[in-house]
């Protein structure tokens, strides 16, 4: 029987419910966003006791379904004012889908000063004050707690920066080999933080495989939604062997890789910051170039990476981190950038905002461009002890930029702006204006369409196509987070029919229910509009469906385009 | 001939134009407010070369009119995001009207980063090259445009901050003492930084006796208005006496005098920072206890405040800054406090949002609460030298807040609330959340009616009847801020009807019309529906016509009251 834990930290009380009628059918970011749009008042303050934090696996976690091992956390934002839903992998979603746990939310908060940390088991949940973790960063966190608790067990947790409530923070989750994946954006760390909750541990203890209405229609779909993930030349191939970072030659090529803080539109130094550097410098060192986030990965776009010595530095080593070090704040070494990479997975910030926000921190001033030891510096020196400059860079790039007077702030609904430039891929640029989470490019990645040609091609420089493209594929995101997949299944999705009728199968042989594919489109516009009115009730209007004006009146190099949308053309988006 | 000058800092040209049939008959915020709208995208960034700065003397500066010294600027604001007007007192006001330029528009950017000084003179302005005066504080400003320009030019300047671009600078303006006057809120010192203009330079040579259509009616007039100014207690007697300090222990008395940043409503030592104790320094030490901003002014709230040793302090020290270093920062020193003002002068800083923001910066935990030597060390090697520290802070009070993770952050779109607790004070709460400013008391003073029963009596402590006190209000203040009249005439016209037929009456009297009360009523609605048209546009939506969360969750002693205004309530305030 299904159940939704709700842990009430002003009462340090916890409730086990029954999930109610109306969200049966939901799982993943359609949860997570429901539940918030019902209980969260739109205008609270995103750090008081109105905010909520839920957590929930998607629709197919726990199930044998290949790159099902997803969940989804959401909450008003400190960093957007808006509704925030981020996908993560690591271990706690399939613990927590094979507990029978839809959701865990976190609501209210405590009066004092004292810190908690909260064990989720199948039958209860334990809220006790902390301290022996506190201030630690989140490498340590997952040792500490793999040495109380089991290594065995699930961990959420917060790193300094979550403790400071930046809004920069972001929520850490332990993968398989112990190491971090993240709930990067919005500032959920903060949220977590503002309930002074420092880590949750999920007991495995009792997790069993789910019901399966129909297990052979299951295996046979799952086998097929497989083949699909290893035949697409993306989720088989790109992703495979380079990661993410495949896309640092790619972007540059097409003009579009964001350089020295939004002034240009390729780096000259792209090749030692690319995706096959990454991979030769892995395969010389003993790294592993493949490797998964969440048990059931085909696609292993995840790597380890190693130093020269041939010691760990990091994993989840990911193409928007090292466009942001790399050629955004022009910092030119790869291992650097991957030492970065880690102590920003230590202290718990997200790897976007964090870089666009240093690189508008070299614009002003603050420290010299592509400095990556003094960045490197104010992370550890600034940011994880919560100085005043710390506190200046912690509260994000829009911040930051207002209080340096800059024009040039890549931000959208105050949230950074990731890895293509809007002028140049004017496809990506719809999707930031207009999703519900601040500039995301996850939100509807019309980077497929318009450079890698999946899904068909749409020209990048043209505005014409634009909008129905990103509403495509934001419809279909949304449903494909609600599900607990990876939204690396996009890729076969949008060239193999096949690919989503499997997943279809799959969540009617799981339930035993006749849904078409029409009802999973119904599904992600249902979650699009859910989250819509949570923001235009938090006061997030249509004015604040664009992009910043430097866009529109800087031109980027090499194409010399502008983004020119007609913002009567952006409001039609919500036309659905 | 009446003329605009608008001044082009893109292409560093000035063009005089004549006023557009639409325009003539407005002033003063009536005509920055009309000309922002026209002209501004409310989307752009305030800071880029998009947004314009006005000035604006009123319908009756220049005229004999008493009180009538005073002119409005306005612009997009960048620390509210919306549209702002201020008014300020000073010199300029009158030089401008009588030299028939009824606005000066500042638009455009230059490219490089030189500075600029602008002359404005009867039948041209020059622009040009400046560095003598970088980095100067408005004192030094004031006396270096004297020597190079003569002593009896008006000057609108910038101190450091301004040059900073930080939201919490203001312009200053000199008096006719060679001292500080303030257009103070929103930040519109950095957008005249961001024009690169350090100081404009207004030439009275040329200024004539303006023509009035019917002298003698007009003479009459202003002897009626004058003689109401002189019989109403609180702008004859109060106000002249004590300056607006004598505030301090009426509001306390009220329990509605913020303390410790907001977080009770009396303040122990209400008497060591009240007006009664400024007086009384005053008169101990040689100063002058009443003193006017401008030519004309009888209402005198100004002072002149000497240190212990008899030397000048400062001047214009008023209750709202007395209010926030006093009460809200718990600085119990008349002196220091003293010295900080005119500190905030010569830096160019809102003497509103930058203690208001250091009560915060105390929660925070930057410095010890009440400690004013070490806030007035801040604001000379912090803000001043835009360290930082200093720009951490310069960003003003929801900047601040964000990146310190706080929940009491008294703001409203982002401005610093004033002198008086909505707890307590229902009725200038609903001001708060309404006016088109961000929190501005001075937009609708329902202190007046809910404290001082003045124009009746609305009882504080009830939400009865405040939306439409707030409505009246806010109507009448536009409409008076459009005549150059200082807003302190609404004590005696909210209570004696002689007041506003008499300034109707010099209206007429001056251009030659018939205008009735109605008239001028007509014209604060409309200069408050361009204003909030221009904000929605802008997208601050009725969601940010609210209250910070914190007065609904955290009762107010002594009353032990909350905010608890239903926000339906509040939406009924713009059906009109």
């Amino acid at each position: 029987m299904d159940k939704i834990f709700r842990i009430d930290m002003t009462n340090l009380t916890v409730a086990i419910e029954p999930v109610p009628e109306a969200w049966k059918g939901l799982g993943g970011r359609a949860l997570t966003s429901t539940i918030v749009a019902a209980e969260v008042p739109p205008t609270c303050h995103a750090l008081g006791p109105n905010n909520e934090l839920v957590f929930a696996p998607g629709l197919l976690s726990g199930t044998a379904a290949s790159n099902a091992g997803r969940f989804s956390c959401g909450a008003k934002s400190p960093l957007t004012g808006g509704i925030k839903e981020c996908s993560a992998g690591g271990s706690s979603s399939r613990i927590l889908a094979r507990l029978g746990i839809k959701a865990v939310i976190l609501q209210g908060q405590p009066k004092g000063d004292g810190w908690y940390s909260i064990v989720v088991r199948k039958d209860g949940a334990e809220i006790v004050p902390e301290s022996e973790t506190l201030g630690m960063g989140n490498f340590a966190v997952v040792d500490a707690v793999a040495k109380r608790h089991g290594e065995d067990f699930g961990v959420i947790s917060l790193g300094p920066a979550g403790e400071h409530l930046m809004a920069i923070s972001d929520i850490s989750v332990k993968d398989p080999d112990g190491r971090i994946r993240s709930f990067g954006r919005g500032g959920l760390g903060a949220v977590m933080g503002s309930k002074k909750v420092k880590f949750i541990a999920v007991d495995p203890e009792g997790t069993a495989n789910l019901p399966i209405a129909d297990p052979v229609k299951f295996k046979e779909a799952n086998k097929a939604f497989t083949k699909t993930l290893n035949d697409h030349p993306v989720s088989g191939q790109g992703l495979k062997k380079y990661g993410t970072a495949v896309l640092v030659n790619i972007i540059n090529e097409a003009g579009g890789l964001p350089t020295k803080n939004f002034t240009t539109g390729q780096c000259d130094h792209h090749d030692a910051i690319s995706g096959e550097q990454m991979y030769d410098n892995i395969v010389a060192r003993g790294g592993e170039p493949t490797h998964g986030c969440s048990v059931g990965c085909q696609i292993q776009c995840s790597q380890i990476y190693h130093d020269e010595k041939g010691e760990f530095v990091t994993s989840g080593f990911e193409y928007e981190t090292i466009w942001a070090l790399g050629a955004d704040a022009l910092i030119k070494d790869l291992d650097i950038i991957a030492e970065i990479d880690r102590e920003m997975d230590d202290i718990g910030v997200d790897s976007i905002e964090t870089p666009v926000m240093f690189a508008v921190a070299m614009e002003a001033g603050i420290l010299p461009w592509g400095d990556g030891k003094r960045l490197l510096e104010m992370l550890r020196e600034d940011i994880a002890k919560g100085t005043p400059l710390g506190r200046l860079l912690g509260a994000g790039t829009g911040n930051l930029g207002r209080a340096y007077g800059l024009t040039r702030i890549p931000v959208v609904k105050n949230q950074a702006i990731p890895a293509y430039d809007p002028r140049a891929i004017k496809g990506i640029g719809v999707t930031y204006a207009t999703t519900t989470m601040g500039a995301d490019h996850t939100a509807g990645y019309a980077i497929a369409t318009n450079v890698l040609n999946v899904g068909g091609k749409v020209d990048p420089l043209s505005n014409d196509g634009q909008v129905d493209l990103s509403r495509n594929l934001q419809i279909a995101t949304a449903a494909i987070d609600s599900t607990g997949l990876c939204l690396f299944i996009a890729f076969p999705a949008l060239d193999i029919p096949l690919c989503l009728t499997s997943v279809v199968d799959m969540l009617n042989a799981r339930y035993g229910l006749a849904l078409t594919g029409d009802d999973v489109v119904a599904l992600g516009k249902h979650v699009l509009k859910v989250e819509h009115e949570f923001n235009l009730a938090a006061g997030l209007g249509p004015e604040t469906d664009r992009l910043p004006e430097f866009f529109e009146l800087e031109p980027l190099a090499p194409h010399q385009v502008k983004w020119d949308m007609n913002p009567k053309e952006l409001e039609r988006f919500w036309s659905f």
